[in-house]
Parts: structure tokens; sequence; C-alpha cells
């Protein structure tokens, strides 16, 4: 950390925060500069954070200079990490396909399309049980009995699952039904349910918040893998921007960056991220062409019969014709990871 | 909601969902523009969201022309609703000042800073206990004993007391200890949180999310008031924007809509909505000169050495300094609110 | 256009704001809901914006149903518009790439750059001569001397030239020396400008600005098309976000909306995208899977001596192995566009 | 500025570093840590940016220290400055009101409304006669003969008056006819326009851009004193979020932090910032609350028949009471402004 000290800061207050630095078992440096006087902090600083010196009297500002992750960094673990899924295998240069209606609607409506994202590619079923709604008034998912149905249909299809859980109550219950863990968007910062997935030995798909920096998304997995759950999914699923002509902007440099900076997986979810149908394929390739290493997708046998987000589904043809463009982009990529450039890039 | 159809959309299409409308129970009204055609809906369209529309074929978009909050709305109570709680009461008028350390770190620190803040002319006392932090290795605040701290010092210094609640199964408990159950900005749209403290009889103090739109905001109140319990307060916090030079955009526009399209009360919290202390006066005065009938507030007796958030604190001094400031703010417009102006334009 | 009564609007105020309609040549549609009336308007609504109603007793909002822009919508011309400098193409299906250093240092190394870029696989030179800097104390470009030296080396080694444009008494100038106007993102809605290269014969290449909304882009390529210059290529390069861990984000999203809503060629430039140039490539690859007909990328032969946005320029050898990346991802997708997704989602 | 060295930085490239900033004629700091090494620049920095090294092999991120402006900067200049404008001055603690309409229509437009607003209070009347419209087939101003009726406008009423400038060809002329130039929020980064108005001797209104930071609104400022024209005017006027229920988002943190940052004064535009004719009062009176020595005002005699922007007109009476608010705000804040509070928060 670097502190800068005001203008008009005193030896004094030098002397106070340097004794300060040296109380938490830091060695400070002190540079006297032009304009300001700054201190190097060197040490382990772990636990550390700017507000600790940004209230005394005489700091101007601190500034941190390393991230404040550490397992989630490729600095703990330089190689990827993979994670398997029964007979899915997540982040090992393969793309993987998570597809299903946003929400579970009833037995048949999930077995119906279980079996079509089944034929047109797709290797986990996706559906929403506990719907998290703007609107009280909304249709917020069968619950448990939803569960049941995608259980039912996950296994009758020989697909793993994946279910949003939102209360932290309700972990153990969900992890009962299904194979992935959904930690959504609006909870990415619920800590009590993060460090309750954390728990958990089955593997989480963390979604990136609405407004949240990738630091903070990273900060987000360090909660789960300070629990001891290793298994973590990173999901980016478009940004909230001053755009409103797509329902988020879906952030592909995060993508790339977030594969830089953490050993974890990457995937993405176009059809949130752009809220229209028809913009979900050229998205969900982007997203791949800048290193995601799978896609979320929703899919509804009917989308405008859809209890929730039917404008953003796609028929189960329109996925397989998504499947088909997404191959060759990843295809595409595939041959070229063996240059230089994706060895500097992203690894 | 108003339907727009495709340049391109036949008859058939148009057809099909003039008579899914009438499915709903709702009359369409077909209007054939020059470049468009499009349905107005009459009826009651609660529940209707346009998704269910936009998927169909020949649709290009649905505008909701209603705000989806119902009890939460001025419509469905004119006059300004008041809370109170034990001798404070909150909306009538008179401005109301919550104050207290970002985290209750000992029996003696929130004991001091009661008796302090009470003194400067805090009514109401905040302090967490549980803390949602960014960190997984950041202090996450007392718990329980955190909560035993604050009841004492709010009953020796005749203060009501507000904390945070962050996970749903710690309501009840929470509500054992204080008087009103705060829901943070990161947990707005927790809505398994916003269920359970709507079954609490306690008063709910609902900050604006970082990256919620007022309209969001309000939804998550609705939450709150669809389960029972009518006695919320809204607080505006900063909002997430591309300026980094202070924490949070303070956005005041947001603090004078409020207080129009709703009866419940707004208050604001100028620590968050800046994080440097010395804004933290101005930011409050502001808050007040738009509407805002309350502060709650960051006060530390000792913020250089505050285990979270000391950077944005005020000492007990500093605080008694801001009320009367504000407090000449809201005289001023205690005296102008008679005035056709306010009427016209808050209430 | 929907015009939306205020709950209370009186009978008076509506026969008021319907002669209004007829008075503007429309004609007018009234339904009466059960919650609100909303009037629908009928008739060439050409200049007519929201707030000539927006302003009368009795409406509480109008709401446009129709995209404002015309000759830049795909509703004026349903192909693609192909531009031809030279003996380069653009907007045909093959990709184009412009290359070059963010400022113009010196002759030789313009030079030097234009002959690396071209046997790394540009087709188009770039060069800044006049620099649009946030601080009045960097570097400015070297004027009309950097566009002499850029028009050298694009004749040199056969290369059309591009270079950005700031102040409208400057076309003419600029025009004399290059092929294709810039205007940056700062001067995206710089209408004077706008209108002189609209009065220009030069292609124009038309930024995004920082925070403009894909209709205000387009609304600004409606500026110069309006004067009868139809050679515009619209360039997403990023917006402003809260995120600071890149330099803007990459709005993938509107390159694709883009494509779809107009018949302009897009391109993308992943070096202000992201501003790190070790994304450069993973960005790129994104844009054009998301539809981008060509890229524009900082190049120089020696990134740490550069006067300006060294950090996200890429060397010659970097730049050819981009091109190696993006066009197997470009290929890719020419395999695929003969599909139906892509006449369905792009075109 | 401080530069962090990536973790697997060489002691080579560690000594190619300390030799070019030497080479720079600044001293080197060499600070080794646990996980990074980082170096601090001591020396006269000016012109010097972060992209000069984050080009380097072995350099991770510069982070700069100093603010980059020097002559806008409460550093250079302690006291607040104070412009003189004819009869009325700006920035001397007393309040100043520019009001008129958004665009002059027509000479007994300007003229009716001129008298009005000077009824009501305002000093210095605002006027469009170059309007950045979004639209090319929007109202675009009367030109020069809208100046001519201005000027008759502001000598008849004894008025200063002040005008926006759009082209920097145009300078000269709007200069002879208006007291002060407008730079509009578009064109807040138009550094052609921004040296033009700094070449001459009248003061000017600076404009917040729509997505400047105040690092970038303080730098725009800085390309005018730095030609010479130290009578810069400030002007918040909201900014562009996710936030669409108001136009823009008012940013009273920016306010009170520009006048602790710049001896510069700071005025707000309400309207602009609301985009609402019935939070213009509210927003007003927060502004001044905040640290704004001033209003600008959208004000038409018939807000429901003007050509732009009627929303978020107010008529003079509206204004009138407008004023009556605003002043009780700012005399309540005079009384304050003795106070400790003040001197330490705002100067």
């Amino acid at each position: 950390m670097i502190i800068v000290l005001q203008k008009e800061a005193s030896e004094t207050e030098l002397q106070d925060i340097v004794a300060r630095i040296k109380h938490y078992g830091l060695e400070p440096h002190v540079i006297v500069g032009v304009a300001r006087t700054v201190i190097g902090l060197v040490g382990d600083k772990n636990g550390l954070e700017p507000s600790f010196f940004e209230g005394l009297p005489g700091v101007e500002k601190a500034v941190p200079i390393m991230a404040p992750y550490k397992l989630t960094s490729r600095d703990a673990k330089a190689e990827d990490s993979i994670i398997q899924i029964k007979n899915v295998t997540i982040g090992d240069g393969k793309m993987v396909y998570m597809a299903g209606p946003c929400a579970i609607e009833s037995r048949e409506q999930i077995l119906e399309t279980a079996e079509q994202v089944k034929i047109a590619g797709a290797s986990i079923l996706r559906g929403g049980a506990f719907k998290p709604r703007t609107s009280p008034y909304s249709f917020q998912g069968l619950g448990e009995r939803g569960l049941e149905y995608l259980q039912e249909a996950g296994e009758t299809f020989g697909m793993p699952t994946v279910s949003e859980v939102i209360n932290p109550s309700d972990v153990e219950l969900v992890a009962r039904y299904v194979d992935i863990l959904q930690i959504g968007a609006r909870n990415m910062q619920n800590f009590s349910l993060l460090r309750q997935v954390g728990h958990s030995r089955k593997p989480v798909l963390l979604k990136r918040g609405l407004s949240a920096t990738i630091e903070e998304w990273l900060m987000a997995a360090e909660y789960i893998l300070s629990e001891g759950n290793y298994q973590v999914i990173l999901c980016e699923r478009g940004i909230r921007t001053f755009e409103t002509a797509t329902r988020n902007t879906l952030d592909v440099g995060a993508i790339a960056l977030a594969r830089r900076l953490s050993h974890l997986p990457v995937i993405a979810d176009p059809s949130h991220a752009t809220g229209r149908s028809e913009l979900v394929t050229p998205a969900g390739c982007a997203a791949v062409a800048a290193g995601a290493q799978g896609l979320m997708v929703e899919v509804h046998p009917n989308p405008d019969t859809a209890l929730s987000d039917g404008a953003q589904s796609l028929t189960p043809r329109q996925f397989g014709q998504m499947i088909k463009a997404v191959q060759r982009v990843a295809g595409a990529l595939t041959l070229s990871s063996t240059d230089e450039w994706w060895e500097r890039n992203v690894v």
C-alpha cells in the first residue's frame, strides 16, 4: 500500500503515521517528493485496508497496490482449474453449454426442454425453481416441486443440472436435487449465501452482479473458496450501464481479464446480457471469442408463452443453430490457442 | 400497456395478438399508424408483463404505461406515511438523525458514541453487528454480542436503535434487540430477506441498491408492504456511476422523486454516498434541501482507529456541527413549505 | 407517439391536447383505460418531439414509438452499404484492418510503422496528427506536418489513410491529405463538425461517444448523411461504465444491434475499448464474432517509447498474431453466415 | 508517480526502468516489498504520463499521485476567484441566477422572458442561438439573429447575457453579442473550442460533460486558463447514469468537491440535471446546499409551446417561487458559513 500525505501534513503527523505502520508489523518507506510526501508499506498486509489510514490526520489517501483476493488469483494457482460434474468437464478447453428455461413451469415443460436442448448439444440442464423477481406480483417459481421435475429431467436425459438458490437456509435443500448451485447476479454480494454455498460440496456458478467490478466479483468468489469450496465457475451476464437498447451490456473485457487474473473457469450468459433473442447468438460468439469456456442460455419450447423472460429465450431450434456458430468460433480459437498470443494474453 | 408491432407484421399475427389480449380479459385498441401499428390494452393488467408479449411473432416491443408498484405508490395513499418508533417520529416534518459507528467494536465504543451523538442531536442510534464486507478477510462484526451492546447503549441514553440484518434466518434474532431493521444496499433485491422483514412487525429501513433504479427501489419496498409490513423508511445512499472521486454519487433527484411517487418517508446517508468525511455535511444539507426527512450518518469517537469506514466517519463534534447546518437548511425549507411550489413539487 | 395523461387530467385538458395534435396535422386516437387515458398519434410525425407535449397541462409523459433516425436506418435501405476507398472495400464481407500509431511522431516512425503493419495484414493506415488530449500539457500532435508524413507513408506502401479531424475549419485541410476523415469519440456530438464532414466527399469514420446511446450514435451518423455524405463507417470503441479495470467497456451488443438497425458498416477499436495491450486480441476477436466488419488497432514499433497511449499499443509482431486469430474467427462466421441464424440475427 | 512492477519482473527490467526515470530528470526510490517491487518518482513530473511507463517490460501499472491540473487548482490559488460581469459579481458569496429560454425563438419571446425573469430575481439572461441538437431535424436555433435579440433584451433590462458557442470559428461572433460564452456539456472536450474561448477575453461558463469525471472537467477548465483566460465558471448539469426516471443525475458531491479542489466559482443547472420542471426547485435547493454559488435555469413564458425542452422549463412565476426557496437555503448556509465546518469542508 502507498500512503499519500496531505501537502500541509506536519512532521508530527508523519511520525504518528510511521509509528502506526510499525505497530501493524510493517516497514515504512518515506519518500519526500517535490509536491507531496508518500510512504510505501512493506510486509504482509493481509486484512489491512486503506480506510485504516485514510482517517488519520495528515493523510490524503491510501492506494492499495496488490489485489485483495488471494485464493482466487493466478498468483495462488497458475494453471486453469478444471471442474468435473458427473460426466461433464468445465474448463478443460472444450466448450460447455448449459440450457433450459428461465423458470420451470411444469414437469412436461422441463422434460420436453431437456430432451430438445440435449439433442441440440447442451450438456447441462438449467431451470429456475426459486426465482428472484423484481415484482412481488410476478411468478416466483415452483419451489421444491420444480427441483424435483428438474432432477427427473436431468436424470432422464443424462444431464447434470444447475438451479439458483436465493436463501442461505435453502442451500441444503437445493443441493439435494441439483448438481451446480447458482448464485444470481442480485445475490453476488449476499455474503451469508456465499458462505453457505462455501460449506457445500457442490460446485457453484457465481454470476457477476449488475454493477460489480471485476475485483468485487473475484472477491465474492474468494468468500466461497475461503470456506473450502474450490469448485467455482464465474459467469459474466452483462453489467448495468446507461445503454437501454439492450437489457445489459455484455462485458467481454471482463471475461478476458477474469481468465487472466483467476484460475477459475469463466462462462457467459448471453441471454440476460442482451435481453433480446436475436442478439443471443452474436453475443454468445463474442463471449467465446473473448475467452469464455462455456455458455448458459435460456431456451424455451414456446418462448411466446413463457412465464418469464420470453423475449430473450431461444427456441430449441435456434439454440441448435447458435451452438453451430459458437462451435466454429471456439474451433477457430482452439487452433490459434497454440500461438504465442494466447499464451501471453489469456493464460 | 402499449404493444408496438413490427413493420412487416402480418394480419394473422395481429389477430393472434388480439386474441391473446382478450384471453387475458383485456380490451385491445388497434391504432393503424403510417409507419407502425400499435395496440393499446385496457383493463386490469396486474401481474401482466411486457415479456408476455415481446416474444410473440409480429411484436416489436411492449411498453408499460403504469408504474408496477401499487401499495408503495401515492396513488394508493395520497398523504405522507408517518412512522412512530418509541419516542421518535419519522416523516412528520421534523428532521430525524440516525448516528453511530459503521461497526460496533466494543461495549465501551458504542456506549461512548451513543452518549456523544445524543448530546450532538441524534435521536436514533445506529451500529452494525452483522457487516456485509467485500472481503472475507475484513472484520465481519460482533454478531449477537454487538446487538446486546447496541441495545444497552440505546436504552441507557433513551434512543431507539437500527442495525442491519443480512440473513433471512437472523431476522427474528435482530428484531429481538433493535427497533428498526436495516436492509443494506447490497441486499436491496434479496427477496427472501425482504419477505422475511415483511413478516416482522418492526419498521424497516430500506437502502437503495448501488445500481437500482428508483422503480426497482420502490418495488423492493412493495415486497415488504405486500407482506403486511407498512412501516418502511426509504434511504438513498448514493448510486454507482463512472465517477471515482467520490465513493458513490448521491442522487438528490431520486430523493425528490421518491417523495413525489411514494407516501413512504425518505432519508439519506451522506456518509456512504460520498465516502469522504469532508463532504458529509454539504451532501447532508443537499439531501435535506431535496426533500429528505432525515439523515443517517456514521459517527465514530476516533475515526482514525475505526475497524471499518474510518475515512467517511465524522467525530461527534463534527457531527454536532453538521446538525447545526442541516437544521438551518431544514428550517429554511419548513418556512417555504407553505408556499405553492412545495405543494406542487414534492407532495 | 403515445401520450399518457395524468390520472387527474380534466376533460378540458384532454380536448386541448387533442386540438393541438390536430393542429400538427395528426390524427389522435383516445384510449380510456382503467387507470389512465392515453392518446395514440397517427400521421407523419417528422420533427415532432415528446417535449412538445410533455409541458402541456394534463400530460404525464409522451413516449416515442419510432426510431428518430431515417437515412441511417435499415428501413431506408435494407441491404448493407459498401464503401470503396481506393483499392479497399469496407462492408463487403471481407475484414478490413486499420492500423498505425495513436500519434504520428516523426516521418521515420510512420514510414516504419506503415511498412510493418502492411506486412502484418493491415490495409488502411491510421495515425493522429491533431490529437484531442485530456491535458493541455500533453503532446497535441504534429498537425499538418503529420498529415504530410501520413500521406507519404500511405502512398509509399499503397494504403489508404485515416486521421482524426477535431475542428470544423480543418476539415478541408485534413481531407486534402487523408482518405477517411475520423470523428473521435469526444466529438461524436460536435454537430458543427458533423455537418462539415457531411459536406465533404470523403468517407467518414464515426466513433461512438463515451456515453452515447446506440440511438444517439445513429443520430450522429444521420447528421452526416442528411448533409449528403452517405459514406459513413460506424466504430464502436468502448463505453464509459463503473468498471475501471479496463479503460472502457467494449459493447459487443451495440455492434450486433447497430448492424441490425443500420445499413452502414460497423467496425471496432479494441485498443481504446480495453486500454491494455494484452486484451486487444481477445476483444478484437469478440468484436468480430459479434458482427464487426473490421478493426482499428493501435500499433507502434516501440510501444514503450510512444508519446501517447503506449500501454494499449501492440507491436507489429503482436498485431500480425492478432490478425491471424481474428481471421480464424471471421472465417468461422463466414462459414456460418449462410445459415439461417445470421440472416435472422444480423441482416 | 508510483510505478508497480510485475511479480516476475527481472533485475534487468528494473534497471532499465530506473535508467529511464533518471533520463527524465527524476529521482527513483525503489521499495522492495514482500509481493511486489514499487518505484516512487521524485521531481517535477509536469507532462509525464503513466502511459510513458505502462508499456515498459516489467511494469504492471503506474499510479499518478498528484492531480494533473495546475492553474485550476487550489494549490495554485488558495482564495475563491471572483468574476465581475458588468454589474454582476459571481463567486463573492451572493447567489447569482441565470435564466431564460432554452432556445431564443423570436424577439418578442426573449424580450418578454427577460422582463419576467428580471422581475423574478434573475441577474443574467440566458438564451440559445446555436443549439446542439441530437437530431438534425430538430430546431437548430436562430443563429446570429437570435444573438441580436438576446443582446437587445439584455440591454433593455440591464442584464448581462450568456449563450452557447459550438464552433471555434463562431467564438468571435458570439463574443460580440454576449457577455459570457457558454461551452455546452457535449463540447466539454472539444479542445479546439476550449482553446479558442481561452483566447477570448470574455468569461466562460463551462458545463460538465455527460460522462466527464471531476478531474476531466477541471482539466477542460485548465485548457482555457492555460490560454490566458482565467474567468471560468464551472457548471454542474447532471451526469449520465443508469437511472432513466430523471434526464440526468445531479452530482452534488461534484459541486462540493470542485469547490474544494478549485478556486473557480461553481454553479448548477437543475433544469438539465432533472429534465422535469417539478424537480427543478428541489434540485436547485440541493445544489446550493452543497455549495453552488449560482443557478442556471430554463424559464419560458409558455413552456407548453416551447420549441425545445418544454418539459423542463419553468414559468416565470414558478421561477420566482424557486428563487424564494433557494434564497432561504442560501441564507441558512451563509449563517453557518462562519462555522468551522464550512471552513474545513469547503474552503
